[in-house]
């Protein structure tokens, strides 16, 4: 199975043969942060990366600790490092499905990233989809309708992207809550979540629940708010049993010695990610405006992209806007959407402008030539 | 279960406090090629390293290709990258132990890399060793032996780093062919080949072989001959089925940007090749000379290290030196071996001078002091 994703860049950029916007891929559009590039030692190459990761679990601990005053805190028991969060869903898939001779179910709502269908099936799962609302956000009566028939089922896992990719819908801590309570009646169930756009939403962390719980596994990423997508860092927090057992799973110097040295000047760098939070907000609600006003329908988003949808052909719309220097995500690959939708990240101010200003000479072409 | 390995470079600067020459990890003396390190281009980072490897595989191929005029060639689809062989040797062991319900063996000569034995334990693998012999090279016919009585077993994966790691022995052309007769004999078994230290070699890679078997099953390494551990790349040679299977396991985007590009500069830098293979050379002859002359039992290596015993305690000789700059692996971490064994990375020439130096310094401390 051939993986699909946006970010396609370097592919694009041989078709395009000039510089490309990347709309496609869900970066912060900030970039990487001044001090996480002043990192890049080349001279450090020569050395393996650190097999000890104390320091940058203990960065990473004291990071999202501070998110969560109230709650309990995540130590570096609780925290396993992955080569992007990929990493941390395979390794989570084969540990969670590893029993031999049970049944095993993958829970997904849909649409959502296409790796949670992928290693379950790879390590045996059977898969059952929950439909999203008609507005596209979590339905989760259904979902927990689902666990509830799945319950005497021997082992399920139920994948939550929050806020989701594509929609950016996000659940709300009561709805949360509810989920979590389905699965504490099951007894071989776990909520696989992944927070990769957290910090750029609304909702709060589950953190400081993972860390007292071995049925919820939360996987986060220096990709997309950080901007390191290049590199390969995530991490994950779940209990101190789940993730002793995930380690045995990792490989050593799995994170590079850039991306090591990149995610500790990143945790640093507050000013960052304070403008970044502010940036993105502003800018998903000016960006969703713009597209509304032409015409598009606009989903709601609690993440730094925006899922739109048009009566048109979204294959086309990407190939017409690569040729004049943009890349957006269409979504016909994603499980419950078609051609008529597409994905495009939140970008600064006069990037946003270039996006809208295109999409609505597209469409005014394209009503000419009718 | 922890593991351990030389290269605890980081460690180890900060215990040491000054500047360390490492000849505890097995890299080319000259460090990266130039042209790699010029292809570290911080920017980068913001994008997705490419989801499709051709053009990388391509290069491996002509590469490998290059070494065997003669034999049959290795295409783009006898190749997988991996994050550092390490991925490979999870990935392989997973695929080739995945089958339930059969049983599983492990042939692993000793001593040799302990990754080979973690992650066959992991995959539900017994583990048979085979002594070498009394020069620590390898003892082909109780290799072969051995294979004979596990031949009705359902699963059997034979190990082989060559030349190996610790020891520098390599097996010849005829102890191959005898080796891969062994195995095609058998109905399941396979042959896992570490060619991670070929290009310092007198023998010649088995990677045309591999590119006609589904079960020989090769890996190689940027690591060690272009000096990239901290970038973590490496890749595998072996039948289009094998290696079609075993893409299924790989991450997407295993290989960062920087990894990949590094890698791409590296395969066209033939003047760094034939500098480092000619240095290496030269100075495994000196330095082996000169710790012999200091009374040290040296074995013979076909690698760019040397195994070395000695009727001291290495860990304190380890720890003397550090505290001197010198960072040197002691080897009572490897099955087999004991705190006799250190294993020393053959640097140039000022290096070695000073590892000699140092090493007569330390021996005549502990005479006194008898």
């Amino acid at each position: 199975m051939q993986s699909i994703h946006g970010g396609d860049f370097w592919e694009s950029l041989e078709n395009a043969k000039s510089r490309i916007i990347d709309f496609s891929s869900n970066i912060n559009p900030f970039g990487v942060p001044e001090k996480a590039e002043k990192e890049i030692k080349a001279w450090k190459i020569k050395y393996y990366p650190p097999l000890n990761q104390k320091k940058l679990k203990d960065a990473v601990s004291d990071y999202i600790n501070a998110e969560n005053a109230g709650g309990a805190k995540a130590g570096t028991g609780n925290i396993a490092l992955g080569a992007g969060s990929i990493e941390l869903i395979k390794n989570f898939s084969e540990l969670f499905f590893a029993a031999k001779n049970l049944e095993k179910h993958a829970l997904i709502p849909i649409p959502s990233f296409s790796e949670y269908e992928r290693y379950s099936k790879l390590y045996g799962a059977e898969i059952n989809f929950a439909e999203p609302k008609r507005d596209l956000s979590f339905d989760i009566e259904k979902i927990i309708d689902i666990m509830k028939k799945l319950k005497n089922k021997k082992q399920v896992l139920l994948f939550l992207c929050s806020p989701n990719n594509p929609t950016g819908a996000s659940l709300n801590r009561e709805e949360m809550e509810s989920v979590l309570g389905a699965i504490d009646a099951a007894k071989n169930a776990a909520i696989f979540l992944d927070e990769c756009f957290i910090e750029f939403s609304s909702q709060k962390s589950l953190c400081s629940e993972a860390a007292e719980r071995d049925n919820l596994f939360i996987i986060r990423s220096f990709t997309k708010f950080f901007a390191l997508p290049g590199l390969r860092i995530g991490y994950a927090i779940s209990g101190k049993k789940t993730i002793k057992k995930l380690e045995k799973l990792a490989l050593p110097w799995n994170i590079n010695i850039f991306a090591h040295d990149a995610a500790l000047a990143c945790l640093k760098d507050k000013e960052y990610m304070k403008k970044s939070r502010t940036a993105v907000k502003r800018e998903r609600k000016f960006l969703s405006g713009e597209l509304k006003k032409i015409g598009l329908k606009v989903y709601d988003s609690d993440a730094n992209f925006l899922l739109a949808e048009n009566d048109w052909d979204a294959k086309k719309l990407k190939a017409w806007l690569l040729a004049r220097g943009l890349l957006i995500r269409e979504c016909s690959s994603f499980r419950g959407l078609d051609r008529r939708f597409i994905r495009v990240s939140v970008r600064l101010r006069h990037e946003n402008k270039i996006l809208i200003e295109k999409i609505k000479e597209y469409l005014e072409q394209e009503r000419k030539s009718e």
